[in-house]
């Protein structure tokens, strides 16, 4: 897989804070599509874009850790060990994150065990969830005539506790939309506390969760109400509570939700390496592609037999090859360099490809069908071979 | 070019907001990658990473829109026409921006353009530079013990005229990091304005200009000097203003000042196909490669000779075809195709490839070379197939 820009691939001995983005796995950055694919340990937590990590090697090892709310797979202590000792011991470490890795997440504190260590690190900014959800929700956090600023708070701090660090009586006072990550189950004392401190109970409020993907939910309200609003409709976190004017532009520019498959989960039963063109055209029309391989493709476990038949292939022993399918295509040609051969085997011999799919394997390799049949059935490629003789 | 993730093709008709991210082209998101290259119509603008837009294909008309700070290419009023226009006219138009769409952008009345006009279109999120450029100066945005939180305000506007739309004594006190957008201009009165409301004058401050490229540049101080040491410096926008504590953790963090080839620029005169490499190599270490083709590849002016040697290359008239580049490979190929034939043709005949590229640009159509020279020379190349036989 070439990925533009992607840079150099993972190196050993390195940790990469990589950004994951809020979830759309589109929005995976190239630089960061290039590490994964590259990498050969991964540690990855909750809100990491669980497609995004079928990028990664097969032999790569990955590591869950974490972080639910108040149960951690792993303690931040152990992250920082962990990243530090695998990168020593030679891996090319990636740490895959979801937003952005310095945005209200521990990844500054990883590039700070780093630096203690003496390992080398690089840090690939993500799309954060505060912007891109509201986008999603087609709600813009920032607009010339509404809001020139934006601000991006925890919102998983409870506000009426005395030892909060988030200032809820400046933060009413911010000139510009407030985006509040992961503030759910604080909602209604935020809002009581940002009314209390001075903003008018009647601003705009939307929740927007699980932004950015198929499964996006958005409700809106003011903030006296919101809080009874999500509770009715028993929302919970991940989520972005988006605070201002701009929440009303959602009327108008609204484009995700509406998408015709939108909340629809379809189940994608191919093999891993085909199902991506499948998933992605659903994805497109807001689906959620749920991929399911129910069938692995193997190498044949009498290789000799595909073997003694290519070199009687050579010879010109055969008329035709008929190859019924991709993954027969990548088969063959395999088996072809195996034995030290090249295109070129097939020089005596013509090539019917049944489905299209199957002529442009072919054609990637170098080889033009000689014969696709119509249909893509074993009858209609007897009636062909029969009518071309 | 397969890009993961990257959803189906720019479609005829509608309009995709795309931002490009701060700079670095790494930092581009999948799905923005896969519709500049689908793209028929590309408005692009000074902040667009201009790398980037090399993935638009050939025959995509590209357009420049400005915006250079008090002089606009084109109004506002007039790109919203020409995106409705060229969508309304057939074409997948990307509106291409640096950074992302909804952040201090006019993205948001380009969407309700688009609205009015009946037109679709996507919103697809880039990262901010507020975020990323601190992230490559070292600074993390929020930090557990530092700041909770950061804004991201127009450092655009004069805090000292009444009509400004940013309240600098509100955002004095806003709970966590300051980051201004392309407010060089204004640095002393936005530094003063925030000390006058009653901001400590001794909060460190950075100012990171050309974050995430090869000519980044950073410097630091407090809200007392900062403006001091910008104009001594002689630095301008485009560039992000940091006002808050976590600008220290800078002298601890800092990943990317710090690479071998740092601010150094270098020359890349291969043809643009061929330069991708090299650059990303050169990128990787810290350089800022410019690609100057000096020699363009053309379809020989006369086919004629080649097809002739081709019809004699399948009835065995040669032992061996030496293929000398990468270039020459795709050439013959072309010309195979053209004949209607494929990689059979060659049955007949060895190939020689000069040099790994050439071996390796052979087997990707199917072939393998039965002879590459120990050095990519005619000499060795003659002297290779004299003791082949």
């Amino acid at each position: 897989m070439t990925i533009p820009f992607g840079g150099p691939p993972a190196q050993p001995g390195t940790v990469y804070l990589v950004g994951g983005g809020p979830g759309d796995p589109g929005l995976l950055g190239l630089r960061a599509a290039r590490l994964l694919a590259s990498a050969t340990f991964v540690v990855y937590d909750r809100l990491s874009p669980p497609e995004a990590l079928a990028l990664c090697p097969g032999e790569a090892e990955q590591v869950y850790v974490g972080k639910l709310p108040d149960r951690h797979a792993l303690a931040q202590d152990e992250i920082n060990e962990l990243l530090v000792a695998r990168a020593k011991a030679g891996d090319a470490v990636v740490r895959f994150k979801g937003g952005d890795p310095f945005v209200l997440g521990r990844g500054s504190e990883e590039a700070a065990a780093c630096v203690a260590a003496g390992v080398a690190f690089e840090v690939v900014p993500g799309v954060t969830a505060g912007v891109a959800a509201p986008a999603y929700a087609g709600i813009p956090v920032t607009h010339r005539a509404v809001a020139p600023a934006f601000a991006v708070v925890t919102g998983h701090e409870d506000p009426t506790k005395p030892e909060a660090q988030v200032d809820y009586a400046a933060l009413a006072r911010f000139p510009g939309t407030l985006l509040l990550y992961m503030g759910v189950g604080r909602l209604r004392a935020i809002a009581s506390a940002l009314i209390s401190a001075g903003r008018d109970a009647a601003t705009p409020v939307a929740l927007v969760r699980w932004g950015t993907t198929p499964r996006q939910e958005t409700i809106s309200g003011t903030l006296s109400d919101i809080a009874d609003s999500v509770e009715s409709a028993g929302l919970t976190n991940p989520a972005i509570i988006v605070v201002g004017d701009v929440v009303a532009l959602r009327d108008e520019l609204a484009w995700f939700e509406g998408r015709p498959l939108h909340g629809v989960s379809v189940l994608v039963p191919r093999t891993r390496h085909q199902a991506g063109e499948l998933s992605e055209r659903l994805r497109a029309l807001g689906a959620e592609p749920v991929e399911a391989p129910t069938i692995a493709i193997e190498p044949s476990r009498t290789p000799q037999e595909l073997r003694s038949a290519l070199t009687e292939v050579r010879d010109g022993a055969y008329d035709w090859v008929a190859l019924t399918s991709v993954n027969g295509v990548a088969a063959v040609v395999e088996e072809v360099a195996n034995l030290g051969h090249d295109a070129r085997l097939f020089a005596r011999t013509r090539l019917a490809a049944v489905g299209p799919g199957t002529a442009e394997a072919l054609a990637a390799v170098g080889l033009r069908a000689d014969l696709v049949p119509r249909a893509a059935t074993t009858r209609e490629l007897a009636a062909s071979l029969v009518a071309s003789g």
